[in-house]
Order: structure tokens, then C-alpha cells, then sequence
């Protein structure tokens, strides 16, 4: 019942994902051949430097001309693992415009004008697949948008980043600073040259706003999401943390509001105890949390970045969008259909643990506990303790109940501002609880 | 853009799963429309008794044919939650006979019967979709079937029975005797009145058979699935783990054997290390491992039944067989192309722990060294501890290296056929390493 026709692969990019969904495609292609239906060929490969050896792929498949590969048509479906905003945007919209199907693996082009793509998909009629754009092989993508499509989500939750996950393990548990931490990640690969992208959490941000747009069914862009990265923690916080029972992590959270008529997106380190899943996530590994009214707490692990893990991703994805072509069919397109405002980041309601250095006298603590009410913060526990090493100063460690976060904001603004308070020692919000 | 007259759905079935989704289908309408594209509408409610008030069930719809219901002509999916085999096998055969796509969480039937009833689907051109026939919300089916279509899966490995893991769990940590924990687990509603399908492995199996066919893509019945129960799990047993730093979890286990040219499928007690993210999956949840060769190692974590988090994964089958109705196309059908041997428990690759009572003299050791070296098997670990308050008898704990299951069995019988082992405490196999 198979159909000897080929299906035609044009893969735009080729490098540490691309060429191993080319070494997939010719390792596997009877796999592939018997679970689409039909086999699966690939036509082209675009890349910028022809000249660099590529094991595996058929020198004469490659070519610098992408729009020239996209426009020879025969082309199927189309695997974009450039990366960036352009020319990958460009790409994709001269493919969904010749009615191929597309396969991307860029999320910060889907973060930045996922919604323009996906019309763009739908007007051609043609699927647009991006699983291996947020973590990697772990499903997420796909169990949001179609698992839990009956279901209502009310929370993502989860460490999207290996990079930063790796430097705040090793912070946390060989006692290394930032800097240190980064310079071996970077050593080690874990890292890139330029670590802005991860340690700014633009890539995790960029995930964020993805899986709230999924999740709650509502365009949701890079903009819209609040963003801290981790260059200011400290090894006072995460001393402060350990001091907790917590780890610190650096989490992209998805949030329905309480009232269920606004979401919000974040991305930004927090605290959280260790007896959560989330903290013995170690290395470069990715792990998230998705709440939902009827499944409960479910949670997904594994590698979130590297070669094999995303092509593995992308495969997933390349037959889906084969088999819809030989089925003259189409997956699940973009479901924004409840347009839920998305709340600032002052409107949201998180937890701060605060760690005062304060003269160590009394009517301190009153002082501070004014400053809290007047803010409309109230406190779950406080505990002040002398400095080793100090004859007049001591610790004064407050973690908040819930609160919007612009009242916690400017309670640790008015903090500041008092005699008795020395310094802040850390500020980090606490979540997972 | 959205279609008016409504898909019309057939519950078969209302107890505590069908109930759920009756109640979610009514609360959610309007997601669920929005999600499908056209609104979806319950056209009935098959039961077996309908004087039983349910709740937000109109019983208008309640009738006790559940074939009429289904023979009325105008259904586009039929929802099976009966369970068991009839008459849900032949409720389904005719639903799919009347062009009908249906969504189950049937899991004995799948595991008995699973091919035919996609054959069954596939001559009448319709879905047959099941992910909460496994660990009920906690997306398996789908991403198995669909995300991991490019990958190569080489093991599946999880607790997919939530009942076994709340006895064992309360034996590991309250030292409750297997009676007891039982007890517990039934006065909370977490085993049923009779709790063999449980507590003899039947569940685990009838899901391990299921998640082995789709990872291998070969048909794996239930009587391809080794089983063993826990109820032979003794307080010995658990405390011999305890000193090998492990835990005792009862594993379902899907493997293709290290050549590739064969694949098992097996349930049985099994020691895991603590530091194992499944050893520190506690009380009901599930957890499942899949191992693959470009992904890596993914773990899938949740509520592994119960009416709420089985109605979110038939829901999210329903929008599925809903969006494929409308679009004239279909899901991904049985794939079991590679039809690939499935190898009888004997053959498996496994390691044991064996505690053995043994009289403490010299000598000892080099005999039981003997019988492992007579009947192939090499020891990985041995170690010898005098027992507290005996005077003339010892421990003597071997861990073995990997060898066939047979060979192990073979060991353990000779062993017990030596005048100086005056009783084998506990034979556990250990996984997770």
C-alpha cells in the first residue's frame, strides 16, 4: 500500500540539529518510509558555507541558494534549522507561499511573529510544526496542543534552559560564583561564546512565550514577556536559599491569573524547595510542570538542547507534516481564539524571600514590618539572626504570602530607604510551593 | 468560520471516568468548539444502570442500549469507558462498522485485541485513539506514536499502576507488611474490593503490552508480557533493598534486545537505586521512562488514573477524532510494520539480587561461587555480613552482572539445592542502573 512517489525534504541549514536530521534521514529511512507511508527524500540542503565537509550528506545536495531550493517545486515539506529571525522568516513565508508544509526548529522567530507565520500557514493550507523549538525532544508542543486540548491549563512551569540550568547547579553545589560557573559552561560547550541569548533568559523567555500561547490559547510575544536573566545572583543567594531548604533555578512560568480572565509570562530566577521535582533537575537538563484543571500536575523531563535531541524533535514533526501531505490533511493550526490580555509583570502575583542586613537593635523589626503593611504586603515568616563575625549587625530573612508584584517591588524600594537597613543581601522570588 | 451543526458523541459508559467527561464536555462547550472547530454535542449516555442520579447528566440521554445508541445513525464518535472486553468489543466493532470513530481507555482490550479493532478502524476509515487507556492523562500514546515517529525507541520503562506503587511505597517507608499496606491502600479507595488485576500485575501488563507495540512497532499481546505481581513482595525483600541503598517499585519494562532483532515486554518487582527518578515517584502517581537513540532519556510524569485525569486524556482523543471528522482525515493508524519477535521472559537480559540465609563456615562462598560459574552467571557484587543475634549463620548477598533471565532462574534453583544455604531470603531483579 505504499506510495513510491518520494516525499522532497528541503533542510535549510545544516548545522549541529541539521545534520543530524540529514544522518537520521538516510540512517533511518525505512523507518520513515514505513511510518509515513511513503518515503521520505532528502532534496537539498542550503547552508552558508558549502565548503565545510558534512559527513553523511551527498555533496551534490548542497547548495547557498535556499529561495532557489524552496522554489524548485517539488519540495514537500521544508526543515528550517537556520536559526534567527532572518533570513529563516523570509524562508518560511516564499515556502508556506509555494504550499510547502514547514518544520522549524526557531523559536526566536516564532516568539518574535509566530502568529504571522501561522496565518500564513493557514492561507496556503499547509502545516506549520515546531515541537523542537522549545526543549527540545521533550514533548511539549504536541501534548499541549493536542493531548490536552479538552483540558484547560492553568500553569507551565519549567526550567527551559540548560545553559543557565548548568550554571546554577554548579553554583549551587560547588559553591562557585557566576563567573566561574559561566567559564565552565563554556569550556565544557554548555555555553556559547556570546551567552546573552541564555543568561539574559532571552531563549527561555522566547519559550515562555510560546508555551503560554499554546497553553492558553492566546497570542502571546517575546514582548509580553517579563524577563530576568541570572548575571545578578549571587553566591549570597543562593547561600540564602540553601539557608531555605530551596534551590534556585532559573523558571519560565505561564500563569492563568486566579480570576481566570488574564495569563501571564515570565522568565526569571526564584527559589524553590527542595522537595520539589523541579529542584534535582540537574546539568543541562529541562524539565516542566503543566497544571490543568482535570489531568492535575503533569511533568515532563529530559534534554532540552543538542544535536540529536532536536532533531529527534524535528523528525517527529517531519513525519507528521509527510503524512498530512499524503492525506491531504492538516494538523492542528494556531488556536488563539481566547485573546486573554497579558497582565505586566506588576500585576502579578508572585512571593519575595528578602534578606536584610540591619543594624541589630531594637524596633528594627517594627520598622520593617511598617514598611511591609504600608506596601499592603503581608509576611508569612520572619527570622532575624546575628552575623558570625558581627558585633551589631544581623540578618533579617522575610518571605511574603502572595502579593502583586509591584507591592513587593516597592516594599523592597521603601526598605531600602530605612537607616536601619545596611543592605539588601538578596531579593528572589519563591515559587513551587 | 465555525461549523453549526454539531459532532455528536456517544458515551458508553458513565462511572467515575465517564461521569467526568460528561461534566467537562457540558462546562468546557465552548473551549471545545472553539478547539474542534464545530461544537460538540453528547447525542447519549449508555449505562447499565439508569436510575443512578448523575450528576449534570441530562437523563433525557441515559438509556441502557447502548447499540441503538450507536445504531441511531447520526454519531460521529463514540467515547468507550465501559472497560473490560464485552461488551465493549462488540459496542466497538460496530461503531466502526457504522463509520463511527471511537476514543477508549480499554486498556484489557487493546492489550487482547488491539490489532483487530484497528483493522477494524482502518477498513472503515475512521479513528480508533486510546491515550487513556495508559496512565490516564499522562500523554504516552501520543507522543510515543507521534513525537518519537522519527526516533528509534529502545525501552520503555515506568510504574504504570498506581495501586501497586501506593502498597509498595507504604511499605518501603511506614515497614508495613504487604497485608497491611493492601489494607490501607483499599480503606483509601486506591485498590478496588478486588484488587488482583493490580495487585498480580494484570493492569501493568495489559499497558506494557499496549506502550510496547507502539514504541517497536509490532503487535504485542498480553500473553507476550512476562508477569509477575507483588503480592510474593515480602518485608524482606524491602529492606534488602533498603541495604543496597534501592528501592522496590513493581516496573512494567518494554526493551528491544541489544542486537535489535528482538523485543520483550515484562512486569515484575524489580530493586532501583534511590538516586533513579522513578525510585522517588511516591503514593498513586505514574512515571515512564523512554529511552531512544537520538532523544535520549525522556521521562513523563503524573496521575496515573482516576476520573478526572483519564476524562483529560479521552478529551484531548476526542478534540482529535472531532478535528480529523471535520477535515475528512485521519490519526496515525496501528503501526506494526516492523513485526519484530517478541522474546519469551527466559531470553531477557536481567540482572538479580540474591539474598541467601547461609550457614557461616568456611567454604561457603567458593560453593556458591561454583553454582553461579556452573550455570553462566557472573557475580558483580558479593558480600557476606554475620547475621544479629545468630551464632553460626550469615548473609551472603550476591548482585549479579547482566545475564539471560533463564540462566539467573536456573542459578537460584542449584542454590537451593545446597545443604549449607539454609534459605534464600530474598531473589529481586534490579533495573534502573
Amino acid at each position: 500500500m505504499m506510495r513510491t512517489r518520494p516525499l522532497k525534504v528541503a533542510l535549510l541549514g545544516c548545522g549541529v540539529v541539521g545534520s543530524e536530521v540529514a544522518r537520521i534521514m538516510t540512517t533511518h529511512a525505512d523507518d520513515l518510509a514505513q511510518r509515513i507511508g511513503a518515503p521520505v527524500e532528502l532534496a537539498g540542503v542550503a547552508v552558508r558555507r558549502p565548503q565545510r565537509v558534512r559527513e553523511g550528506v551527498d555533496p551534490e545536495l548542497v547548495t547557498t541558494d535556499a529561495e532557489a531550493l524552496i522554489r524548485r517545486g517539488d519540495i514537500d515539506v521544508a526543515v528550517e534549522v537556520i536559526g534567527g529571525i532572518e533570513p529563516a522568516r523570509a524562508l518560511i513565508t516564499t515556502a508556506f507561499e509555494g504550499g510547502i508544509s514547514v518544520v522549524t526548529a526557531n523559536k526566536a522567530l516564532l516568539a518574535e511573529d509566530g502568529s504571522r507565520l501561522h496565518q500564513a500557514a493557514d492561507k496556503a493550507g499547509v502545516d506549520l510544526y515546531y515541537e523542537a523549538a522549545v526543549a527540545a525532544a521533550i514533548p511539549l508542543v504536541r501534548p499541549l496542543r493536542e493531548s490536552l486540548a479538552g483540558d484547560k491549563v492553568n500553569r507551565v512551569l519549567g526550567i527551559v534552559n540548560g545553559t543557565t540550568n548548568f550554571i546554577l547547579d554548579r553554583m549551587d553545589t560547588h559553591g562557585a560564583g557566576y563567573g566561574e560557573a559561566l567559564d565552565e559552561a563554556t569550556a565544557l560547550g554548555y555555553a556559547e561564546a556570546d551567552p546573552t541569548a541564555d543568561v539574559e533568559g532571552f531563549d527561555a523567555a522566547a519559550k515562555a512565550a510560546i508555551l503560554a500561547g499554546i497553553a492558553f490559547h492566546t497570542r502571546v510575544r517575546l514582548d509580553d514577556v517579563h524577563r530576568e536573566g541570572l548575571t545578578e545572583v549571587t553566591a549570597a543567594d543562593i547561600a540564602a536559599a540553601q539557608r531555605m531548604g530551596c534551590t534556585v533555578k532559573l523558571l519560565a512560568i505561564c500563569e492563568r491569573a486566579a480570576d481566570g480572565r488574564s495569563v501571564s509570562a515570565r522568565v526569571h530566577p526564584a527559589m524553590i524547595p527542595l522537595s520539589h521535582p523541579l529542584a534535582s533537575v540537574r546539568g543541562a537538563y529541562n524539565a516542566v510542570f503543566v497544571e490543568s484543571d482535570a489531568a492535575g500536575q503533569l511533568m515532563f523531563y529530559g534534554a532540552g538542547a543538542g544535536g540529536a535531541p532536536t532533531a529527534s524533535a524535528v523528525l517527529g514533526d517531519l513525519v507528521s507534516a509527510c503524512r498530512n501531505r499524503l492525506n491531504h490533511s492538516r494538523g492542528p493550526g494556531e488556536s488563539a481564539y481566547a485573546q486573554l490580555p497579558v497582565s505586566p509583570m506588576g500585576d502579578v502575583v508572585t512571593r519575595y524571600h528578602i534578606s536584610l542586613d540591619v543594624a541589630d537593635k531594637p524596633g528594627v523589626l517594627a520598622q520593617v514590618a511598617t514598611v511591609f503593611a504600608e506596601c499592603g504586603v503581608s509576611i508569612d515568616t520572619v527570622r532575624q539572626q546575628g552575623k558570625e563575625g558581627s558585633d551589631g549587625d544581623a540578618w533579617l530573612v522575610v518571605v511574603t504570602h502572595h502579593a502583586r508584584d509591584s507591592a513587593l517591588r516597592a516594599t523592597v524600594d521603601a526598605l531600602r530607604e530605612l537607616d536601619t537597613v545596611l543592605g539588601v543581601a538578596s531579593i528572589m522570588r519563591v515559587e513551587g510551593e
